[in-house]
């Protein structure tokens, strides 16, 4: 077998599939990549059994092969090789032999018998998203997945195919966020629940233009550009997170939303100690963001002019998941819309409709969040 | 006590002090600053025992006083504080409080009793280096020095005032690296061996202009700016390295630094198994450079023009022991100072001595590698 490639491209190829190569795994044969020549067609593959990739590009090679090959190995002198010509062929040892004007190298490959099978999922049902939206999809919603494996389905984000549009739900018990896409229409109620793991390494391959998405009941497969990136999916029903949601919180506080954010960053230097927490007195007009450490007597305490009508009222909440939400919103303002300090709130975007905080067309935000009891 | 300050230079003074303080510490004392208010003058210092930081600035204090304040908690806030006026008091709960317009944030200070005596070094001999040509020398030498606590002294980088100008010299046993600085001339011969921290904080903290350096037997002091920096020296004495370093290697290799550097990259990814070693196959205007990883079966051999009289040779080195080297100097090409398989090699930069590849002025750079016996 022997065909001819540039560096930079092999370097290309390469880069876009190996993500999906675990760095620490009990199963050697997945620290390789999955090489196919067939037909004037290289095709690369690696998998960690959780999540998989694939791309391909055209070689004028002599005849197909199947092999299995170092994927770190190859991949590191690939990429320290300079833009060069280079031609790949077999030896009699059972190695792959690069050769460049200046250098050989040998890597030894194997069969591709123990090499586990790429999941693959029919192509009947198409969604089309632009990448832009997947991916601010995803921003908007992941850092709310739960880290804990007690409920494997919060573990996950949620895809799901509704009336109002394709939404995407992400929870840990404690703060819950929905995002939806409206311009995602379809037909039919699905749900569908994303691991962490792939929406991480999804997250940062996809490139420009559309993605073309197909589900199965056991794995999802996002096509961008060359590359088709496959996951299992989480086989857990979801929480009914709809139940949760407050439908009648009246008390509404609008406050500026970097100028909020700002104060909890330094509230968090000051929650640091055993109690986690931030207070938040409301008043009209008047909100007092505080926080202490009991450990180190310190404590801290600011003023912010804010817009507020109801009852005055002390609320608290997790300062890092008070954190959280505001930095994932992106509006000049937001809307804590309240009910009492012991029930849910709810956080939600306000845009000006003008210039540059503008609502973005067809999508809808809402953040939840449990308060917690106070110290004092 | 009473002062303001601006936010801003508030943090620029606490951030140059910082470094000094140990982020794991058995004495929770070093965790803090010693804060000193005298005659108008606000001198913050820290110290882990082996470095010491002093900074002052000038505010407008009510009276004098002493305390120590919890450092990570005080940067974390004022860096966190946008650009404004602060006012800093003491409340009858021995208490910093710190008020802005928006807010009041309170960190409990303590008595400076049990705060380390910060050392002092007499000033009465001055040593002024360009601070570029400090960073510089520690640049060319610190990756020598030592990580094994065996020979304590090997763990610093030493500083010796010489007749030909002012030495660094580092060395792990198998490198060695000597660089003068020719411009510094006294008229006396001394040893000092800075440790690695010291070397490590001092690099980063250097500024533009002048370091004033001054020496006791015990202690170093920097002062760079508005900063003092002290370091403990590691009282030992520093191997008799001038009798390791061969005279008489006649056969000279010379090869372009940054062709064989790229090389040498490549050889690195081979050369991660058991062997960590790299080949050189002299020969007159020929390098065969070589390495191979036996456990994985693969390997590597490049062919690189060189300029070399001598006899044909096969010397064997640690990889990265080369690529460190290589790396450190900044020359077009370099010379190889050979003499046998298995006798030191100097390795000293060659500058074509025109255009960006001139010589720097008052300089010599010498640095030596022991070879490894070849496994074939």
């Amino acid at each position: 077998m022997e065909f001819k490639i540039n560096s930079k491209s092999f370097d290309k190829l390469l880069s876009k599939v190996i993500p999906a190569v675990p760095t620490r795994t009990p199963m050697a044969v997945l620290e390789n990549f999955l090489f196919e020549i067939k037909d004037g067609l290289l095709t690369v593959c690696a998998t960690d059994l959780e999540i998989s990739l694939r791309s391909s590009q055209n070689v004028a090679a002599d005849r197909n092969t199947k092999m299995v090959v170092p994927a770190k190995l190859l991949h590191d002198i690939i990429r320290a090789l300079p833009d060069i010509q280079l031609s790949v062929s077999t030896d009699s040892n059972s190695r792959l032999k690069l050769t460049t004007d200046k250098g050989v190298y040998h890597i030894s490959y194997f069969s591709p018998e123990d090499f586990p099978e790429i999941p693959t999922v029919a192509r009947d049902k198409e969604i089309v998203i632009a990448s832009d939206d997947l991916k601010r999809a995803f921003e908007k919603t992941s850092f709310a997945m739960s880290k804990e494996d007690m409920r494997p389905a919060m573990t996950g984000t949620l895809l799901e195919f509704a009336k109002d549009g394709l939404r995407f739900v992400a929870t840990d018990g404690h703060r819950l966020v929905k995002y939806v896409n409206k311009s995602i229409l379809t037909d039919y109620t699905e749900q569908y629940i994303i691991p962490e793991r792939a929406i991480s390494v999804l997250s940062k391959l996809l490139g420009d233009g559309d993605v073309k998405i197909y589900l199965s009941k056991t794995h999802a497969s996002f096509i961008s550009g060359d590359i088709e990136f496959i996951t299992r999916l989480i086989g857990e029903k979801y929480p009914a997170y709809n139940s949760v949601i407050p439908l009648e919180n009246e008390n509404l506080l609008t406050v500026d939303r970097s100028e909020l954010l700002s104060t909890i960053k330094r509230m968090l230097i000051f929650s640091s100690g055993t109690s986690k927490q931030v207070k938040l007195s409301i008043s009209a007009n008047n909100l007092e963001v505080s926080s202490e450490n009991i450990d180190t007597g310190s404590n801290a305490v600011e003023t912010i002019q804010c817009d507020y009508s109801g009852e005055a009222m002390d609320i608290g909440f997790n300062t890092a998941y008070v954190n959280d939400i505001l930095s994932h919103l992106d509006s000049s303002k937001v809307v804590f819309k309240l009910h009492s300090p012991t029930k849910a709130c709810i956080i939600e975007p306000e845009y000006s409709s003008e210039g540059s905080d503008k609502a973005p067309e067809n999508e809808e935000v809402m953040m939840l969040l449990m308060p917690v009891r106070l110290n004092n």
